[in-house]
């Protein structure tokens, strides 16, 4: 660089010659730079893939950027929510000021984003785990893997998150797609790297996956088991060791942030608990758990159906879709309108609206007993603060909270930001977990009950349980049981808090109900097979002649430019089947669009007229499906075998052939079929 | 049964004429009861069946039953050794006594054992994981799943676990084994109480994967995790829920019967640990963990060398060949010796052979620092009772423990019994994490190093994370790491625990080398490909052309009597193809078997010269391979889409067919060329 800008501080001083031969100095001098960054990346890619391959640096790089991400998101939306809680304090005493500073603060932000993402990426908006899903399927969606996208992903996260527990929405989602988009992103480039040019980055995306929770709550082991969980129908066992991997590297270095922000001592736990352990809970207590699992199946349920229906509704109603045309707008309306409700000299005061969603999971997780702690003064005061600012009991203050958050969480369902819904599902758990768990505690520490005297019931433990089992019914996941875990850093309450998790995802799978993800992939016509499966299992035993189109696009082994040059044109497919002749039918292989072109290029330069298989390589087929196998076969054979397309034969004769596409627009056609 | 009594009874008194008479009533009774039985099942089953599919009471018997398998033979081998331990106890003083209780009592368990599995079931020795992974892929081995097979692998077990640390053999995979059989049993109930009739049984052995750990430590989410490993190459999502249910059964009942049976006061993990939760680890202790995973890494692979050798060694040395014909004297004899190495008077002293392998783990796990103990007198006492007996230091005799056990697994490996091989690999792991955990505890606590002064760093963490990392990197599985966490209930310490594990197999891992499953695979020529892939990668790429035999079964479509006959006594495959015409070659479907057998009864009972196509249904096939697929893809296909046949055609006519037996014949085909 130092001799190109000698060599341009010549030039000034000449003549136009002389400018000339400067410019073809430079350009000389660019290239041998090029040149020697070129050797420099090849020597760097050496050094680097002696000690392993390069895609274990891609993996390790996804985990650090999105804990990196992960930590940077959380420690600026803390000194959001900082500076309204400031500012919410400094306008003490005038009641206007601060109901302004309450309602716009939170309502300016959301009609930012929502501005913002409809404006510079309309993808953007939403969780971002059906879209992650479909992909992971095998179907591509370039649209939701742009960096446009995620640069505004980010951005109308991070504002969502700022607008604090008034709009009551998580983070998860979003990170999952953000995870899977820089994947994408760093998949091209460490093939660029090496040179190699790549056609699918699904194993990337998976990693990409398990990186997203990873990464958001530092908890590695929940992050592979949802990776696993992701994956509709079957999890390559290829992927297992690169999740784990990259997991790992996700969590720790999360973890490690907080450790150098001073925020902890050492690597812990995000809401680290100090249950007992010499004694988590007695035998009998088991059922107790079972029961609340069963509860918050129950619940899980009621609120699915709540979100189809205004899932449904929001398509349907006329004043709804003239309401959503104008997002901003919208969004800063319904946000207005639950600040009102969480202002906490109005509603507010009955359901601890003054906490951000971490503290509220905090105070929720607390090993200590409210029912007892409300008779010692002191600490009465401090849980007061928040739970308890008018003369209504904590209990009651929790079931109010409880009835409010999930209405408010399903119209918030509606607002088109990026936002995640796990995370409130996981808090509302946990309240209702504590409800029962402070309920329990009361009756069997004031009196004997069954002939026991237990004094060492933990609410909070019932909170944890609750928690797990109420996301997990909702997400039709197992693995928040784990995440309870890994999040409070305690796994001496792990069985129960597995048993109320499966008994609350058994009620909640039970009679084809789809899941919050599927109800949204069908909401958002998104080809996610698994999902419409789910609801509709009937699908599953479709033959694919049922789908197949009538008039497939197909060459003659024979075919001469006129026939390539009508097919390149009529067709975007990038394999063409080619037959032995128009007669027989017979499928003999397929040939590369690229091919064709090449082909055609070739007639046009040298003026001949050849035949397509005298200069094309016709590819054999490895895997033929029959017109009789069903939707479902069709499906698993494509996502196992990466598959882009599947040619359907019958008795060795073409009869269409099978694309994502296709696939797409049959799901498509089904889920007009039938009515969420 | 009290009403056919009474027949028989007057029976008796009687004639000839009222014997018939007597008889037929006791037939009309019987089939009476009968109906009543079957009328008792109905209600049964509808009763269950209104609550969910009786497929989830199938995965709950199977869960609680392996749990009390597991207590009863931990409960029973206990007393065993309680009772050794007190006979060599009342011998004090008698040197020759001695020497014969503690050497003769194991070599007369292992012989029986040995001589027992040999003449009951041969199938019943070894692991049985390498077996079970083969029969998960979809390879129909009955021999290994049958009751016999059960009960010698059961009592062989049970010998084998009695003959205490001197054999140090563990259970984990014979008991994923014995859990496998019980699921295939236990599904044949299921399907006959249902009154279906059920191909495969997959379902149920990938659940009985999952159970077969979670019921032997009471850990199911680790459970899980090693079913998810143990499936080869794709895990079906089908199965995840299934599994994590049933583990969860499984260790939950275990646990109850650890409290009910008094061990313990409430449901806890299996080796309890108490280190410390407030600061688990130093941020900087991080680079240490890593370095022991890199160092567990290492020895596993060196273990993995010395086993390869042995397996090997055992196969082709003709003095071996002839010792192993005579496997009780062989087992009798090995044991013996190791049982004089470990005799505490003798080097026995040196490595705390005095203990069981419960208790070596406990001990290693100890949160305490024991070099900071042997300063204190009475603790220094108790520790000395087993790892100190003479005057050689701590560290040193763990040291010696180690480099001795070592080889005396591997010597121990070659013992025709059913065995477990995880548990010794997980406690040599502790032993070598626990001997750099002290090293560091001891250079850190007395001086400044780097200028920190650490005084809470605890050995026993290292040691469990050495555990998991050389476990793990024998096995090339990441379960261990979730293992480590669920047997000691405590989850502060998982992330460098996750770390080291990792390391380990990466390292492991690296450079094609099979694991410790992949060369009793290779070893056994058991038909499971991903392990030979892992050895030899280049098989994976072999075209299905190269391993198709040249005369390939088939019928053509307008076959007579004599042809189907001919057929049917020269194959036993199950769906044979047929062809259009013999000179077509076209293949238009399959025809199943039984429906020949049909087709030749029909033809011999009416005497006609019909047609096969005239009585037969040809099924279509539903999907097919080209000659140009490669293996990988086959046995994929297979897997995932759950089929027997494969059948394979070039531009529309019939080639061959690939079967689980073809696919068998090729793996030992390539195991005879590649020598491991």
């Amino acid at each position: 660089m130092q001799r190109t800008v000698k060599v341009e501080g010549s030039k000034a001083k000449q003549g136009a010659y002389d400018d000339m031969h400067a410019r073809h100095v430079t350009r000389l001098q660019i290239k041998l730079d090029n040149l020697l960054f070129a050797d420099f990346l090849l020597k760097l890619q050496r050094c680097l893939g002696a000690v392993c391959g390069m895609q274990w640096y891609a993996y390790a790089t996804l985990g650090i950027t999105m804990a990196l991400l992960s930590f940077l998101m959380d420690f600026s939306v803390a000194k959001m929510l900082g500076a309204q809680q400031w500012l919410y304090g400094q306008l003490e005493g005038n009641f206007l000021l601060q109901f302004l500073c309450w309602t716009l603060y939170p309502a300016c932000l959301c009609a930012l984003a929502a501005t913002f993402c409809q404006s510079i990426c309309p993808f953007s908006t939403g969780s971002g785990i059906p879209e992650v899903r479909t992909m992971l399927a095998g179907i591509d969606m370039p649209l939701y893997l742009s960096l446009t996208n995620m640069f505004s992903k980010f951005l109308g996260l991070f504002c969502t998150l700022a607008a604090g527990s008034t709009v009551f929405l998580g983070k998860v989602g979003p990170f999952v797609h953000l995870s899977t988009m820089f994947a994408a992103y760093l998949d091209n480039m460490f093939s660029l790297l090496q040179g190699i040019k790549k056609e699918k980055t699904s194993d990337m995306l998976v990693v990409a996956a398990a990186v997203g929770v990873a990464s958001c709550f530092g908890a590695p082991v929940s992050g592979v088991l949802f990776s696993v969980e992701v994956m509709g129908s079957h999890y390559s066992l290829r992927h297992y060791f690169p999740c784990f991997f990259s997991a790992a590297c996700g969590a720790l270095t999360f973890r490690f942030f907080s450790v150098w922000s001073g925020d902890m001592e050492t690597v812990q736990a995000l809401f680290k608990t100090n249950f007992p352990s010499a004694l988590p809970f007695y035998p009998l207590e088991i059922v107790l758990f079972a029961f609340l699992g069963l509860l918050c199946g129950a619940v899980g349920c009621c609120y699915l159906f709540c979100h189809r229906w205004i899932l449904q509704f929001t398509k349907t109603n006329p004043l709804f879709i003239r309401m959503q045309t104008e997002k901003g707008l919208y969004s800063a309306g319904v946000v207005f309108f639950l600040a009102c409700l969480t202002f906490p000299p109005s509603t507010g005061q009955y359901m601890a609206s003054e906490y951000t969603t971490k503290e509220l999971l905090t105070s929720l997780l607390d090993c200590r007993q409210w029912s007892s702690l409300s008779h010692n003064a002191s600490v009465h005061q401090e849980l007061s603060l928040k739970w308890n600012t008018s003369e209504m009991p904590l209990l009651l203050s929790l079931a109010f909270f409880l009835l409010m958050k999930i209405w408010m969480l399903v119209l918030a369902c509606t607002l088109p930001l990026p936002a995640g819904y796990f995370m409130p599902m996981f808090v509302l758990g946990a309240a209702g977990g504590r409800l029962l768990g402070e309920g329990v505690a009361h009756v069997f520490s004031t009196g004997v009950v069954f002939g026991h005297h237990w004094d060492s019931v933990y609410p909070g433990v019932y909170a944890l349980a609750g928690a797990a089992a109420l996301s997990g019914a909702v997400t039709h996941t197992l693995s928040p049981a784990l995440l309870a875990v890994e999040l409070t850093g305690q796994f001496s309450h792990a069985v129960p808090i597995l048993l109320a998790t499966l008994l609350a995802n058994g009620l909640a799978r039970s009679g084809n109900r789809p899941s919050f993800y599927d109800a949204i992939s069908i909401n958002k016509k998104l080809p996610h097979l698994p999902s419409l499966v789910k609801a509709y299992p009937q699908i599953s035993l479709t033959t694919v002649a049922h789908i197949l189109e009538k008039d497939s696009v197909q060459l003659q082994k024979a075919a001469g430019p006129e026939e390539v040059r009508h097919i390149v044109v009529a067709s975007v497919q990038l394999q063409i089947p080619v037959v032995d002749s128009e007669d027989s039918q017979i499928l003999v292989g397929f040939v590369q669009r690229s091919e064709l072109l090449k082909f055609l290029h070739h007639c046009k330069t040298q003026n001949l007229q050849q035949q397509m298989d005298d200069v094309c390589c016709i590819q054999p087929v490895s895997s033929l499906l029959s017109p009789s196998s069903t939707v479902d076969m069709a499906y698993s054979m494509m996502s196992v075998l990466e598959l882009q397309t599947l040619f359907v034969a019958d008795k060795g004769k073409l009869v269409g052939c099978l694309t994502w596409s296709k696939v797409m627009n049959v799901c498509k056609i089904f889920m007009h079929i039938f009515v969420l």
